[in-house]
């Protein structure tokens, strides 16, 4: 199921994020298919292809969305649709030339970050005086303060996900390959309401070295670290969540290096409060993990905001110097990754409120032991 | 299953690929994750995100791939990865300013049509005298022209989508929902080889007038005409071919438009021969329909190219000036529809031949009746 709000709420978030636009000195945003699309008018393009559509806001304006001519029934159809104005193109015009039409030739335009280059140099070619933002760099705010409706969404498909990894705690791991696992983490998704699955990693043994490892042929034996990270959608909004288990009895540097990125993406959740930089919720993971010795061994950043999307900002990152605002749903998720040998993850989403940081994953972080 | 080359054969396509963008005054291509990618070297990146990935290639120098260091593993798993160097960035640095030391920064360069605005934007901003046009636009014909290799590879997705519908036939439409058939056709395509469904339209009635109407709850009925146009992905290479059938005996009018519309696709089919330009084809199936009178109901091209997508040049459309070249594979699929009626369009895909065109679809392109 895709959310689908009344006509009013998103014409409302349409008004919201032309102000924001304006107020960052923005002349409107030019949005085409993927998540924001979705988000600002309901309208959930299924195929993105080579045909332009875009949604173009201006403070002060009402809506206007291109759409190919064959697409403008769909189009129509959007729950948000009953707030904007819809114009068909028909194959063989210039659509560029009219979205042109509702652009100022001089002005400054935040862009879909996803908004492919084809579409991008079409634009630039129409209007060589105009310039462009990403969304995410001249506008990150836009979607990254969720309001209570979307934080128990989130919350919704947190609790999904940590019940797929109950129930995946109770299934054998060794002697199966990582895929048939990965199988299993993508059927409990759904079976737990998602509707989409968008990653199942099963990383066993060296291959959870590899962050983005997603799952392969490999056998899992006894004896194995097993990192499993797996999210999707559910009800139109994103799970996350990572546990490193252990099949059969852990060594002592396997308990050490789990215990210490435990403690990290504890101390990291601490940090969490209303007007902390992005970037020093990293800092404080990364300085855990760093003090206990395996600093080079923590090759990513510590997180990335979650919505509609599994990955948009706020970014957890060295460099991001946004406050964190109540509303703002992330994940912390550091890991140590020793080629070869083992990787150790730990992941949870995590909203920041008045006081602090609430988890929506709130599994047990103790390095399970599976069979 | 994705398609999968040897090594050498990646670095051929990347060379070509280099000498290509030079003969055409380029100074080389910039690629990023999706079908292109995965065609000069064999990288299938499974879910594209913000972090930037992307191939270099220029004429005389060895193909660079950056990647963000925690996907570097999954990059040099790839079965072209031998034939490139492959360098990892890591989280809080900037992958920009690093893809920037192997552009000349006033060089002009080809950069894969979906590529992301905010690495397009990234790009322009760390080199301002630098200057991009898409790849469909300045190197049309970087996978237009297929082997005999890749011919037989759309052929064999080809005969896949005609053993669908062959079965679909023997399938009851009246009292079914679109829905249902639709998913009827999309486990035909899997149980026939497919990897990857990319659409199944079941547009009945009324809804057969919106060409991409995919499926819904409609209920089908008897005296329906049902547009039926499905494909996706076999053994890395596409499929996409429609037929209109009908629930019953159909009215005299549906007889007219679908002879109409079967003769447009058979005079379109007839003209395709080595250095007709693609307009043409297009100019052919249309003065059919106009001829008949139901010109204003052809509201969308005549087709499309396909390869290890499907939807890429050539276009047949007014306005592409491009020669049909032997070995150019494309969608020929022509339509009427008449709103808040029904629809017709009949879809083969065709390759190019140096004597004519050779349909990779090969189902009757008569009005099959259904129960």
């Amino acid at each position: 199921m895709v959310t689908s709000l009344t006509r009013d709420a998103y014409e409302r978030r349409m008004e919201r994020a032309a102000a924001a636009a304006a107020a960052e000195g923005l002349d409107g945003l030019i949005v085409t298919p993927g998540p924001d699309l979705g988000w600002l008018c309901g309208y959930h393009v299924t195929a993105v292809t080579e045909r332009l559509t875009a949604l173009v806001l201006a403070a002060g304006a009402r809506p206007r969305l291109l759409v190919p001519a064959l697409e403008r029934p769909d189009a129509e159809a959007a729950p948000g649709a009953g707030a904007l104005d819809v114009t068909g193109w028909r194959d063989g015009t210039d659509p560029y030339g009219e979205l042109a039409k509702w652009l100022d030739p001089k002005g400054r335009y935040g862009v879909s970050d996803a908004t492919w280059a084809l579409h991008l140099l079409g634009l630039q070619r129409t209007l060589p005086d105009s310039g462009y933002g990403a969304l995410s760099e001249v506008l990150p705010m836009l979607r990254a303060v969720k309001d209570a409706y979307e934080v128990e969404r989130l919350a919704a498909a947190g609790a999904a996900a940590d019940a797929t990894y109950d129930d995946i705690l109770g299934l054998p791991f060794a002697g199966r390959r990582e895929r048939e696992v990965a199988a299993d983490l993508s059927r409990l998704l759904v079976r737990h309401g998602h509707s989409q699955v968008d990653f199942t990693i099963v990383g066993s043994g060296p291959n959870g070295a590899n962050p983005h490892h997603e799952a392969g042929d490999r056998l899992i034996q006894d004896g194995d670290m097993v990192v499993l990270d797996f999210g999707g959608l559910k009800d139109g909004y994103g799970s996350d969540t990572t546990r490193t288990v252990h099949v059969g009895e852990p060594t002592a540097e396997e308990r050490k290096v789990h215990d210490i990125v435990r403690e990290a993406q504890q101390a990291a959740f601490e940090a969490v409060r209303p007007g902390v930089a992005c970037q020093e919720i990293d800092r404080v993971a990364r300085q855990v993990i760093k003090a206990a010795g395996y600093g080079e061994y923590f090759i990513h950043r510590t997180g990335h905001g979650i919505g509609v999307t599994t990955h948009e900002p706020p970014y957890l990152v060295e460099g991001e110097h946004l406050p964190l605002v109540p509303g703002m749903c992330f994940s912390i998720e550091p890991g140590i990754y020793l080629q070869g040998r083992f990787g150790v993850r730990i992941e949870d989403i995590v909203t920041c409120t008045e006081t602090g940081g609430r988890r929506l994953n709130t599994t047990e972080h103790g390095m399970a032991l599976v069979r």
